[in-house]
């Protein structure tokens, strides 16, 4: 039996986070005079309310969460804090329809940072800064969720990724969560203030700079600005921007032993240097690529390329130059690299570093496998073995990543979206990105999608975010059987 | 050491046979009397004299076959029956560059059927004959290839599909590829020539008639007309087509056991329910959807869907109707098409319905495995369970050629093709089926894609034709290696 007790007194918990931020909201609110603190206050206290009475109304539960419930609790969860996230933008009257507030919020609860806002700027600051929270808090969510509760419902391999970081490995979430999120969300702020900090030396004022040290860190990509963070031309923006979402799209664990003085833990991730090599090796094909079409000087070349792909590829999605415009194979790049996603255990979305390179390692070696059908010859990974039920997971996660990504735009084209932004929106939604090509390009927004193709998409980001078979598996029949 | 005197002594084989079939098409230049003559006589005498030097001058080789031999004699042969046969077309001046007369024969050899031809009925009728007969021999080399070679060489988990076809299975080719090749081109002439027989009763000239079964058996596509089928009205015709398409799209094993009274084959075997009734619930959902936008009658929606599906999921790509201009969601559908190919040990191309079909049952498993950590639940087919290293090579497979069709997409869109046409050409190529969506779609050819862009998209084909693997090993470090 499914313990539905313990499920509603989580997501009560929840709720009750989720209205205490929107009231910490508030205080921008007050400090500029707008009129966002009703609808935030009336919101925040009656989600708090609601998450406090489905909590006491559970109390004498059984405290015993297994797999099971784990499963169902981070998927309500998730869509929960987002169906409700969402009332301050309607109650307010910036984003007057359910459809465009709920798609905005779950953008930012799962950190894609696809926006439907054509007016960025009007939004009063309270609205803005729940908005860019919403973020942040995924984020953290992101990191709990891939470092102590994917690894224990076995999902996508994560149970190898993270195999140093210590702590309790049985059945039971509650120890090893706490635990994990303590050291972690530590890093997390210190990181998120250290950005705020720099931004700040760098010009931006205190309002954007903590906005967009939230939306980097969360590798969500929701800026303050209409242009993103083409709205300052500071080199210097750029850079720490670049840095951090470099730094965001990395295992916090390998944050975690670095701060403890651990850099062996560096040489040794595999993970992190195919990151590290791969990002190196974009900007300069197309540093070089541009410098030659006469796009702009070496340093502007080398610093919109860098920017771009660091943002695609940690699943960031800040924009300070369209790619769209650059050419074809730019198109076609970027469109790729929708599928990338950050390394695992960061706050970044899509497949995840370590599944591409699990994936071409175990290619190469299926040549050699030919070649030497008797030979047992195992992908090895940070100088282990990798387990075959590990890999088989890693490749059936990509299977139904590229099964949900064709259905998806399939969907999208019977909803009457062409054929580039049908694929765009689902790689770019799927992968937690923001920005894709198309009509959905860096230079454009989602609010000309039709409102189902808004609840496609939305359900999409979901999926994205939580791996995949966090949901699928609630829909298979094994889930449901004693 | 790979004994390259007995690979030099059987692409020798292959060039006298090549010639021989080009001196064939002569008859028809003798019979309308046409300026082809002299192009195939020299071209069809030239080959084979070059192909009797290598044969002649490597008599005293070791017959010794191994699998390092097979894999390249697979490839170069392949490629050299294509660089020689496309002597007559240059010479004669119907296709004045060299580019193309190799674009165009390998496209016949690896039975894409991808042309460049503007003017196909201004062709004379024995180079015309020449074309189709290169599908021909393509699809009589896929049968032998796929079952009766690559089983031996590992490739695919071709093994297994095949497991059924009594014969020598050894490490050495010889035996089983005589074997095989007796038993299974006797009912591929059978079919041809039943083809014949009825579209000469549907109204076809003899020539229209030999000329399109040769390319519809071998699942090729060349037509005799630049409207491909399109050009007849006679629904018995478009009927007589398909039917015969999911013939050419059906194992041939199938086809074996059948005509020796076995019909329990059919039954048992989880492949050809699967491309029936994936064929079956697309023509109904097509059918609807262009009867609901009032395209045509119930008959016509119905033949023309039928049609296209068979034509594009056998990779054959004759064409009666523009899927392009039925909107957006039959161009994504279409395109997501040219991935599925036809069964394995047909003349089909692309990833074939077995190995979508072993994926699809491996992921969904992959749920209740996580469900079930400790259970090991095997993969079934046809009643029995698929071997783990099986398995693992159908994976790989499958992932190189999202890999191929990746890069192919980023080389096409380099040389400057846009991103619609690029993905569609190189999906197209990659999978031997012919029209793709884009410029490149079922109502236009390839003739204005630039030359670099032909010689990738004709490796391409090569690479599609040869399951991947028997190109992709040649260039692994291992298959050099003692």
């Amino acid at each position: 039996m499914v313990n539905y007790k313990i499920i509603l007194r989580l997501i009560g918990v929840l709720l009750i986070l989720d209205g205490i931020f929107m009231l910490s909201s508030i205080s921008f609110s007050l400090y500029y005079g707008e009129n966002d603190l009703f609808p935030l206050l009336i919101s925040g206290i009656g989600i708090s309310l609601i998450g406090a009475v489905l909590y006491l109304f559970t109390r004498k539960c059984n405290q015993d969460i297994k797999k099971r419930e784990g499963y169902i609790v981070v998927s309500l969860g998730w869509l929960s804090m987002s169906l409700f996230g969402a009332l301050p933008f309607v109650i307010h009257g910036a984003i007057p329809s359910y459809t465009d507030a709920f798609f905005e919020t779950i953008s930012g609860f799962t950190t894609t940072g696809a926006s439907i806002l054509n007016n960025i700027e009007e939004l009063p600051h309270g609205l803005l800064f729940w908005r860019s929270l919403t973020q942040w808090l995924g984020g953290m969510g992101m990191i709990v969720l891939s470092l102590a509760i994917l690894p224990i419902l076995g999902i996508g391999g994560m149970q190898l990724f993270v195999a140093e970081v210590p702590g309790p490995t049985k059945d039971k979430i509650h120890p090893r969560v706490r635990e994990t999120a303590k050291r972690l969300w530590g890093i997390y702020v210190l990181l998120t203030a250290t950005e705020t900090l720099l931004l700040i030396i760098g010009g931006m004022s205190f309002f954007d700079a903590i906005n967009h040290a939230f939306t980097t860190m969360a590798t969500g990509g929701f800026s303050t600005k209409q242009a993103s963070v083409a709205y300052w031309q500071s080199p210097f923006i750029h850079y720490v921007i670049t840095m951090f979402m470099f730094f965001a799209g990395i295992n916090f664990s390998i944050h975690y032993y670095v701060m403890h003085k651990n850099f062996k833990v560096i040489r040794k991730n595999d993970e992190l240097k195919f990151y590290s090599y791969l990002i190196g090796f974009l900007t300069i094909v197309v540093s070089v690529a541009l410098i030659l079409q006469n796009y702009a000087g070496i340093e502007k070349s080398f610093r919109d390329s860098l920017f771009q792909i660091v943002s695609i590829i940690t699943t960031t999605g800040f924009v300070t130059a369209d790619y769209e415009i650059w050419g074809p194979f730019f198109k076609v790049l970027f469109f790729l690299l929708l599928f990338i996603g950050g390394c695992a255990g960061s706050t970044g979305g899509g497949v995840k570093i370590v599944r591409h390179l699990l994936l071409l390692k175990n290619s190469l070696l299926e040549l050699r496998r030919l070649v030497h059908p008797r030979a047992i010859i195992p992908v090895r990974l940070n100088n282990s073995s990798v387990p075959q039920d590990i890999m088989s997971n890693i490749l059936a996660f990509f299977l139904f990543y590229v099964l949900v990504f064709v259905a998806g735009t399939i969907i999208m084209s019977i909803i009457g979206v062409d054929i580039i932004t049908a694929m765009g929106s689902v790689a770019t939604s799927l992968g937690n990105v923001g920005p894709a090509i198309g009509s959905v390009g860096p230079s454009s927004n989602f609010a000309h999608i039709p409102d189902a193709g808004k609840w496609v998409l939305s359900i999409l980001m979901l999926m994205g975010r939580l791996e995949l078979f966090t949901i699928l598996i609630i829909f298979s029949p094994a889930f449901w059987k004693k």
